[in-house]
């Protein structure tokens, strides 16, 4: 039986401010990634996330980002090895405590946002995430994009990545992500996009907006829940997945 | 042969910003609480002093607060029980994720500024930062204020603790500090302080404000390190006790 | 005819999380509590807002606070004299340079939250707020609750100023809010209290909680506007305003 | 009788950090570049220098930075239009308010670190600066660096603006700044410094560092105060001036 991993970005509200349904999330993914107050996130709001992923045994992962919350780590900066070293083990070691106390374990990192983006490509800054969470805590697994240098990078560091792809995104026929500034990088149509999945999870491979066929090797797939539509077609891969015989479960250390 | 240990407030520099003589203090103290970013502090020169305090054996201990930057946490803030207790955990478990990258581990919680003072005598915070430090790690051991109430309520929830002078302060003939608003609160003449602090090391007493000779159970003496004048009277304090065989050394695990 | 003025809580955003429905509001309110980034409000948001503010003739007002972001301004906090002055000109100096590109002005300052609450009653911190008013521009109304000694020492110190009361709010026979810890203190049917405002616009009296009729002199009515059932609660309080015959228009200056 | 503006960096300080020695150089310079809360500078801190400043007839400038406090302002960052021009606006408002209560006035603007760097050739995020400036008050003047295409972008938009040299610095054959990676960008010698600065105010030329003569014409020469070893070099500045009888005074407006 194939099965696959599902993660979301989870934990991003902000004191008086809430963002996304973690709740209805939480029945849905089996990997979370829980922001880590530099980008979103309180103490008490990440703690009450933690504490509903650990009830669900939904795994944890953390999603370190730039210190921009006012930007929601969407901006890139151009932060120096030192300090992003810290910034990152900083961040990792808050979920860390914040798992403990709620009686679970913080799994993997994923970087947020322009971070993300940032050590796609960039292997100084990219060397700098690596280098944090081998520091802090090397039987962390690193979340990255599949395709993308950065998860070589990380092996190569003697890190254990996992390669995951974005469920509402076009491929180009290379197997990149197709830029949102170019019409039809963002796919919407629910039954579309869960038919995709279930292609990847099955054979590994989607159509490229060109319509070729393309091989995408990923452990897990990212699905969004910060609006309701947005949790609705997370509803229909799960249920696609479902009719498919596919199980949504937390991906395998390689 | 006597001993104690000797505490201060270590890595409260913040970016672009320094305060106080991190290295110097290191050779001179026991046990360093360090800044976990709330009232001061940022990643990299946490890590920074954290490493250094590493290098030179001195315990380290998490310095949480308010979360009042602009305010270095010293204004006394109406935070829920929920919202404390998730802060400190975030706190605690960020220091510790710098600990376990620079090689070494966070062994207590001294609570900072306000909420020093508040916890002091105010059972419902304290006991958000008693709650706080079971739930992440239940080894930990909270540093207060000798005679103050919060002792006997942590002990009472099955956590250690330590109890601590201050070296630089007058005491009410109540085993009290004497208020800032009062004359003669502080003390400055370093010769004056480390007569006083080796009799507190070697016969558990000192003499109060009003000339009466007072019992203070400390394990601890907190000494500053933020000017040249309070570096002076630490390596006074530190001669005087080399002198009269008292050793500077981390506190017992009680 | 009679005619009095609606506000309301307008620019909460932040970043990339939204509050209130802004839109909404400013097509029933006649002045608007804008929030100048202490507790709520970016830079962009809050222009967003001011412009649409002035495009439908609303006035303005800077909503200052306390500076506590995760806690939304609604803590206490012991801020000195000369820290509250400042903060509140800094706060002040911000919008009105927002409201000068937006080609409006500010009219009034409403100190928000828990900054709000103290100065009801505190003279020290009232005295602050009223001070930092003075300081950067004497033309400025300050709006506080209706009945509280705030308003008295304002007035005593020059500053013109506006009462309000609470359009959801009990209260109790001596003219004072009914705690929000005691049962019946938020008032939830919208047909209620837009009667219950028609009388407080038309007579200058109000049901208090133990069925009196007391007098509150308000030329203010504040409305809510953070969730979909505050919105329906404005919507009919203008609707049996306009039934009534009563004009919703910015207060009068004293 | 020849004259220059001299400008530094003041206002730095933060909370409980202090940077510089603003009382020092409000007795040496005629402009003071304030900080305004995003890189440095809390609301009392900044009324302070702003007081000192206008007791010394210095005249005042807003030194607006990117909303990053822990990198000081010098960490390059992808804000977009919107954003820039309302950090912009908001912060320069910020001040004025400050000013006012102070009896003062801002006079101009100088973005700080990464910004100024960035916008000196950035044409996108310098018509922000610009444009923020425009639409809060376009009596105020844009100080930039000599040579720079921002100085023509803001003149061609209608702005007045003031070019600047910096005194410890050396300069390209090609009129720009050497680049601090490159060895010799950065001059110490306090003497050679200030006949530099001499030979700037009374012939508008410089010595480039491969010994050629450079034209520059800049109406205000950057000194800084954050070392002592900085305030003596301005202060030699300021007394080759005076021997040379050239007068330290506020740039006129074009």
């Amino acid at each position: 039986m194939a099965s696959i991993d599902l993660n979301s970005d989870l934990g991003e509200s902000f004191g008086a401010w809430s963002m996304g349904d973690d709740s209805a999330m939480l029945s849905i993914v089996s990997s979370a990634n829980i922001a880590c107050g530099f980008h979103a996130g309180d103490p008490s709001g990440i703690f009450k996330t933690v504490k509903a992923a650990a009830e669900n045994n939904v795994s944890i992962g953390a999603h370190v980002s730039y210190p921009d919350r006012v930007g929601f780590g969407r901006r890139d900066m151009d932060v120096t090895y030192d300090e992003l070293v810290a910034d990152v083990i900083y961040q990792i070691g808050a979920l860390k405590g914040i798992a403990a106390a709620a009686g679970t374990t913080v799994r993997y990192v994923k970087p947020h946002g322009a971070l993300y983006n940032r050590i796609a490509n960039d292997a100084k800054q990219g060397q700098a995430v690596i280098d944090a969470i081998k520091a802090i805590d090397s039987s962390l697994v690193l979340m990255g994009l599949a395709n993308a240098p950065i998860l070589e990078l990380a092996q190569k560091s003697g890190l254990a990545t996992v390669a995951e792809a974005f469920a509402d995104r076009a491929y180009t026929p290379q197997g990149q992500l197709v830029s949102r500034r170019e019409a039809g990088a963002v796919l919407h149509d629910a039954d579309e996009i869960a038919r995709r999945m279930v292609q990847l999870a099955t054979q590994g491979t989607l159509q490229a907006i060109d319509g070729s066929v393309i091989k995408i090797a990923a452990q897990s797939i990212c699905v969004h829940g910060d609006s309701p539509g947005a949790v609705a077609i997370a509803r229909e891969i799960a249920a696609q997945f479902k009719a498919s015989g596919i199980a949504v479960e937390p991906f395998a250390k390689a």
